[in-house]
């Protein structure tokens, strides 16, 4: 497979392969320049290629999403999940995906608390494993709680790098657009007041979204994500230190909000779909 | 060693190893994310790297630059070269370092030839070999020419990708630049007419340069030339046709300029190196 990266550095760029329930032929990624040059030398004949493949199936084993609560004043049982994703491709070190999303959750509890902020619900820190793979762990951490999916207020997931932060994507119920609309007039101070609606949440909210729970994330500069995404290029200097913290401002007043608001949030009657069962 | 090119997708950019009369000591280039990595890792204690370097010496063999003369129809003696290098480093294909360089003087020809124009002088197009360990392939033309040096009435190389094309670099008497106006002012239609003293010339013009005979290149855009200079994405794919053509514009009015003026042309009387003697 030709990879599909925004880069232009000969590099690979790497994902899940799906089988579904065809044979389990190894998949290899080449570089967008190794792909013109097969795509030349084909032009002028039948090409022989040697592939060295170290591709290998391994058994399953247990691991474990990792998940800190800031226990709510009021209301403890109710839950604001604010997360990333532990889990990386390994050629690079996963510095924008997903260590980014996994600090800027961690930083929220860290200023909360530096601030001596104590919301009403509970703030929940998920750093979800196995989300490269199919979500494994938040597809599992949805399905372990289900009987108190109701308690589960709303969900905020960032996976999209550190790039600068413009404001908050919703997935639900339209309306929670107004819920949002005094937290952007905050937002807009630093520049970051766009409210948009998503029609599909960061990737380790899907299984809260299909069981009812209003899912948020930040909105990025994603420009030159997918320059770095999946390759070895991603490594901690791709991240800007002034960005990071406007994500974090971003996620952090918004959690603030989620889990203090006297307001009830709209949730959404949706079908569950097979593969979330 | 650091790379020390521009680009941030993890790419080792090798170079010249010169030991002068030093220990012949292995030289490795890690990427510029990987020595970040070391540096952190050092600032913590103690680091050990692995390295397996595969560097080796090899027996010197015979190589060759590879000329062909467009004669000129009145003074065939007289020799104006238009020029490129045909070596790379093994990473890429040496797509912008310096095939690039190569086909802007075999187009050169290629158009001189097409449009019937027929210089009184002699252009002479090489591609130098084995510019990159030293400029083994120019040396030996100039010393073994030192006869007709006389004869060598100016000598042309590109040697810094297929960027936009601005204008020529000059490198000798400054009052070239008189007999460059008219010539300035012909490119300047395609907006490239500017003129530029140089100091030092495109490398493989240096041995001549020093034995007296003027040099030229064109200006070009090279913000992104050392992005991909030495690296493995120094490939095709990275030359944009069109300010390729720009190139073979400017240096195809340039060469015919040269070859056909009946002006002699200031050349400068300089002290020879060492190294090049």
């Amino acid at each position: 497979m030709r990879s599909i990266g925004g880069a232009e550095f000969r590099l690979v760029h790497v994902g899940e392969t799906d089988y579904e329930n065809a044979a389990h032929i190894p998949a290899a990624a080449t570089t967008a320049e190794d792909a013109d040059l097969i795509v030349r030398l084909s032009s002028q004949g039948p090409v022989r290629l040697h592939l060295v493949l170290s591709s290998d199936m391994h058994e399953e084993v247990d691991s474990y999403n990792v998940i800190a609560d800031l226990r709510g004043s009021d209301y403890p049982e109710q839950v604001v999940i604010v997360s990333g994703h532990l889990d990386s491709w390994d050629l690079g070190t996963g510095a924008v995906d997903d260590a980014a999303g996994v600090s800027i959750a961690m930083a929220t509890a860290h200023l909360l608390h530096e601030q001596s902020l104590r919301p009403s619900r509970t703030i929940r820190i998920v750093a979800w494993m196995g989300e490269e793979n199919g979500l494994l762990g938040s597809r599992s951490y949805a399905k372990e709680h289900v009987p108190e999916m109701a308690n589960h207020f709303a969900a905020i997931e960032t996976d999209s790098g550190a790039g600068h932060a413009m404001g908050v994507y919703f997935t639900g119920d339209p309306s929670l657009a107004v819920f949002l609309q005094p937290v952007a007039e905050i937002l807009q101070e630093s520049g970051a007041g766009i409210l948009q609606d998503l029609n599909e949440p960061a990737p380790d909210l899907v299984p809260l979204h299909f069981r009812g729970v209003p899912a948020f994330s930040p909105i990025q500069d994603t420009r030159k994500y997918f320059d770095f995404h999946h390759t070895a290029a991603d490594t901690l200097d791709k991240v800007d230190p002034q960005e990071l913290n406007e994500n974090i401002a971003v996620v952090s007043v918004l959690s603030y909000a989620l889990a203090t608001t006297k307001q009830e949030l709209p949730r959404q009657q949706l079908a569950l779909p097979d593969w979330l069962k």
